[in-house]
């Protein structure tokens, strides 16, 4: 293991390359597996020495897995809030991680596409994260580290019910995929209510940016499926493939809509963000992803000159306060970070 | 008379061109003069006849004065609204000549330095403009237009109180000067209350842009005496002039204050400002005025780039209301207009 800390927070993530299909609007897929180990108690119950030892187990078989060659290994106990807010904030693990609710580890490889989260609510959560929307990628990817686990691990595994996990919503495959997807056109429209409503009906939830209990923030959605028994993995996949789809139709459809009826106020609202967020001297977190998603749609729409795809999502982990503490050296203030994440979009946006 | 109203509105008007004293702060001065015809009703309770009596009297005397050849005359009744309010908008007239309850008329100058408005509360209401802290210029002008006037006319004059006007405020001198001053720092640090309750109990009054009745807009604050009698004409304009002067020089001691305690929510402000007003596509007018406020101030600061301030000071007027109708040529809505703005300041601003 050898990836640090320091260096890793100023990485940029290849999730967030934009090089996947419908990255104009897909940022970014993830499947998660939750496993937990057979006989041994679940963390919500266990005791440190039980942790700990689940933590060793996992450790030793990680060894010999191939994709976490050269990665990095984390014990939440032993970072400061910095630290592992910086691997939440990469979406590598769960705001769970920020807690000292258990013993937990964080095992990423070498290029963050795939990580084990242990001792979270499960023993075991596998994570694999691609570009785009390409969720079958990221769903073989985190079966091919789940299978080399397995090999090493006995999974609490039912033959009916398929794998046991802490909470029930999660019994069966234990695949939670999710799809991170930038719908500003039907936030404005005000369709996406009866959009997201429509989801849930169908199986399917949407979330905001750092999952589960998280705010939406910059139009960003992550759509994720609520049921993993009863289909298979592909088919898990493949439903919310089509639900992400239709729901970039969707918002083309209410882009054009846009366009069309309220031309100058899109403008409007479009040139301004790009002018706050090009010079302004002070940006918070959440104005900054506002202004962030405005651009966004205005590059889509032509509006504004052609921008990088890869900056603008980057920029979306970049700004974000860990990030900003760690790349600044040192405790920053609240508008210490509001100056600096003002200075890193003048630098990255500015012609 | 050959002064036209559709190029009046296209023209520059010289007290804005900031070639005065002060001019950093101070946009302009004015004089005026209140008149009445001896023996003649006072315009609110005389009748048509005896106002259109009034206009052609001034019109006859109006003829021999200099300053006039070559000026315009405008009769309220036969102009519409925009026409009227291009007048009000350009500071050659009070908000009152929008309104039907008498026969007004207008006489302007060629070059807007000197106006006379005919049947307002007074009789006669003569204004001079001058660009910067030049009250004493201003008087001057005035005082001449009034001596060449009150030769073909017989004013209204007590021996004891001096002349007589429709308000009692205005008896005596009938002397009402004021300046426009921008006092953004001393709105920014809330030091102005305090500053605008001393100048009351001195004598003066701050009102808004287009004087009495009009709200403050963009920090511009129109200072003028409050009492005409009892002082001699120079007299109320020295004590005007150094009161000013100590407003600017108070306004510097905030800005000074601001640049030191918050200087990056100052470049904030001033940066935000800017992007906005170079890069909207859509500007209200009362909007408009605060972020031109804030690049002024940016631009006094050396926060921005320099900027000629005749171009701000123009951008005030030219982007009013009527003034944009009238540029567009035909009937404007508001969003028109809103759209028309932004692309002024665009053309205007940027580089």
């Amino acid at each position: 293991m050898s990836l640090e800390l320091n260096s890793l927070a100023r990485k940029k993530a290849p999730w967030l390359s934009a090089d996947g299909e419908y990255s104009h609007a897909v940022i970014s897929s993830r499947v998660r597996l939750a496993r937990n180990l057979a006989r041994v108690p679940y963390p919500s119950i266990s005791n440190a020495k039980q942790q700990a030892e689940v933590l060793d187990l996992v450790t030793q078989t990680i060894a010999s897995v191939k994709s976490f060659d050269n990665g990095g290994f984390w014990r939440a106990r032993e970072l400061d809030s910095t630290d592992r807010q910086i691997l939440v904030e990469r979406h590598l693990t769960s705001p769970e991680f920020m807690r000292d609710s258990a013993d937990l580890g964080l095992f990423v490889s070498a290029e963050e596409k795939v990580s084990v989260t242990v001792n979270e609510e499960d023993h075991l959560r596998i994570q694999a994260l691609t570009a785009g929307l390409s969720l079958q990628a990221a769903c073989e990817r985190a079966q091919e580290v789940d299978s080399s686990l397995d090999s090493g691990l006995t999974f609490d595994f039912d033959r009916e019910f398929g794998y046991l996990t802490a909470c029930p919503t999660n019994v069966g495959t234990g695949l939670r995929a999710s799809v991170l997807v930038h719908l500003p056109a039907l936030v404005l429209t005000r369709e996406i209510e009866s959009y997201l409503n429509r989801l849930n009906k169908l199986g399917f939830v949407a979330r905001g940016f750092y999952g589960e209990g998280t705010d939406v923030q910059g139009n960003l959605f992550q759509v994720s499926n609520q049921t993993t028994l009863g289909q298979t993995e592909m088919e898990i996949v493949r439903g919310l493939e089509n639900i992400v789809k239709q729901l970039v139709d969707q918002e083309g459809e209410a882009e054009k809509t846009l366009a069309k009826n309220a031309r100058i106020e899109l403008e409007d609202r479009v040139w301004r963000a790009y002018a706050i967020i090009t010079h302004a001297r002070m940006l918070n977190s959440g104005e900054m992803m506002n202004l962030l998603s405005a651009v966004r749609l205005g590059v889509g729409l032509k509006i504004l000159s052609p921008m990088p795809l890869p900056t603008l999502n980057e920029l979306l982990i970049l700004t974000q306060p860990a990030h900003l503490q760690k790349a600044g050296g040192g405790k920053q203030s609240g508008e210490e970070r509001d100056v600096r994440r003002a200075e890193l979009f003048r630098e990255s946006l500015n012609a």
